[in-house]
């Protein structure tokens, strides 16, 4: 039994390594992280002092549950099962279960559930639902509750976040319209209170300041929501502007959907009249009518970016606070032409 | 204090009736089930004698977590999202919460969610995964523990299911189409190994021995997932044989999803060629290209019942097992037109 007191920062002090790089070592999600011949000399030394990482014997012992929260604002929304899927998988394989809960895009609901969780004591909490200014992740800071931010974040704390990197995405689709020959172009952009809402749009005005096109902030639009609904309000209040367009970009794909419904009320073909581009590539945009020209983000490994890093941090409390940002793809499909005229 | 030691039976005998009655009374979601006149009076003996069902008091009286677990076989299916939206809402109304897993389709995958969710005293359980034969159902039976199967159910035990009339839905789609001239239908099964899959098949077989079209059996095909894919190698198989048909009934929408693709590949029209009916409606099947005629499913309903009749059964081990059969109904899209040279 004396084997089971050697612990993680017995292993670290050996090979003269910080404990999060014994951690990393040891978790084959992350081993690549650590150069080889580090990992080599940790493992080796793991091995000699007969330290294996067992998520339930030390669970036993320190009265974790392995049990997680996993907040996401709306599961309707086809972006979120990939994400999901990413994250069970990971937590899985680490012995871990996740509490899936849905917030229905309300903040007073995450609070709620924050509160359940909380009550059920949880090891720790991924949300994909923070907003710029967050309670529930203060709440989670203020509590040492491990805490990890998947696609949004906020500004106030230094806390692990797995992210889109939102600005190329923007880039990307834009630089795809302007090559079409669009230099008018509007923006349906999310709520301003999420770093997803805020950072796409103020993406977005950069390019057009900078003379990529002709930025008119009349026909940049917030949606109040990340959904169907709001985008076809938001779009309809664009379309109440003489200002002309010949392209939209859409903050995120159900956006785009409700944009496809604005412009159908107003007998606009898209994109014969108007090119529309969407953010996330969820499923199905593929088989619509037209299939949906997207940014499409990695949802999987954002999830199990975000779950590895949780369980590395509930091992080691002194594991730092990381950004991890990962990069987008342009995928090209039938919702963007050139603009009416052109060619 | 006394108070507290007022239970349900207590009530129950005051009142003359069985304890599943005051449990019902009690909730708001299922009192519609009692006469007026046994409802009011229960309230008021309820009332006069102090017992408030209160959730929380009670758990900490007999050591329930309320803690449900909800396995589901597809997150990635988007007719899941909506049935768990319902479950959530409903236990979240009574104090519970769910914990969601995802089996991945995989009967293995589910055993070990199950023995996983076991080991943190969950009070109940909500399965969507049900096989015909389900040693997780047998296990739940085995232990006493209350589970009601939600969509698919099985055939050895008395266990409360929430589920579609899979039967009327295939009468409502074989109609449609025998009404727009189809005389020749192929069938896209699901598993066999599912009631879905099998009672749907055996609803569309039964309709045509009896003369509405004209049954053959090497078009009518069953494959082992509910899946795009599955749907797509079923669907070229159906199209391998010389045998004629104008239309196809399958057996959910993401295998109409996989008939889409294979007859894409042949360079056969959705309807012009051949029509297409759907099982589900699920969110977003009306933006497709075509847009699906298919069964909708009261998906939300589905999902609401089985958390309500679980809850009862959690607070009343008398309450009988019950089966709720909701009806669907046929949404008529564009999927679907009379049979080439009709008309």
């Amino acid at each position: 039994m004396s084997k089971q007191k050697v612990n993680i920062k017995d292993v670290a002090a050996r090979a003269g390594v910080h404990p999060s790089t014994v951690s990393r070592v040891l978790n084959s999600a992350t081993r690549a992280m650590v150069s080889r011949d580090v990992a080599d000399r940790v493992q080796k030394i793991a091995d000699e002092m007969g330290y294996a990482r067992s998520s339930l014997a030390s669970g036993l012992r320190t009265g974790r549950s392995f049990t997680i929260g996993v907040i996401i604002p709306d599961l309707s929304n086809p972006v979120f099962p990939p994400v999901v899927r990413g994250i069970e998988r990971a937590l899985s394989a680490e012995g871990y279960i996740a509490i899936l809960a849905d917030s229905d895009n309300s903040q007073r609901s995450e609070r709620a559930i924050f509160e359940s969780l909380r009550a059920r004591s949880i090891d720790g909490l991924i949300l994909a639902t923070a907003h710029i200014e967050d309670p529930v992740v203060s709440a989670c800071v203020a509590e040492n509750l491990p805490v990890v931010l998947v696609n949004r974040t906020v500004d106030a704390h230094d806390v692990t976040e797995v992210i889109n990197n939102d600005e190329l995405g923007i880039e990307l689709a834009v630089t795809h319209l302007t090559e079409l020959g669009h230099r008018n172009i509007a923006f349906l952009g999310g709520p301003a209170d999420t770093t997803t809402g805020r950072d796409r749009r103020r993406a977005f005005e950069r390019l057009g300041r900078a003379g990529r096109f002709h930025f008119y902030s009349e026909i940049c639009v917030d949606c109040n929501a990340f959904t169907e609904a709001a985008g076809h309000e938001g779009m309809a209040k664009i379309l109440e502007h003489r200002r002309e367009f010949t392209a939209v970009v859409a903050a995120n794909d159900l956006l785009a959907l409700g944009c496809y419904d604005a412009l159908a009320e107003r007998k606009l073909s898209c994109p014969a009249h108007v090119s529309v581009t969407g953010f996330n590539d969820m499923p199905f945009v593929d088989r619509l009518s037209p299939p949906l020209t997207t940014i499409h983000i990695q949802h999987d490994e954002l999830g199990v970016q975000a779950a590895n890093l949780l369980i590395e941090e509930i091992r080691d409390d002194s594991a730092e606070r990381r950004t991890v940002l990962l990069d987008p793809d342009l995928v090209i499909r039938g919702s963007t032409a050139a603009p009416p005229g052109a060619g």
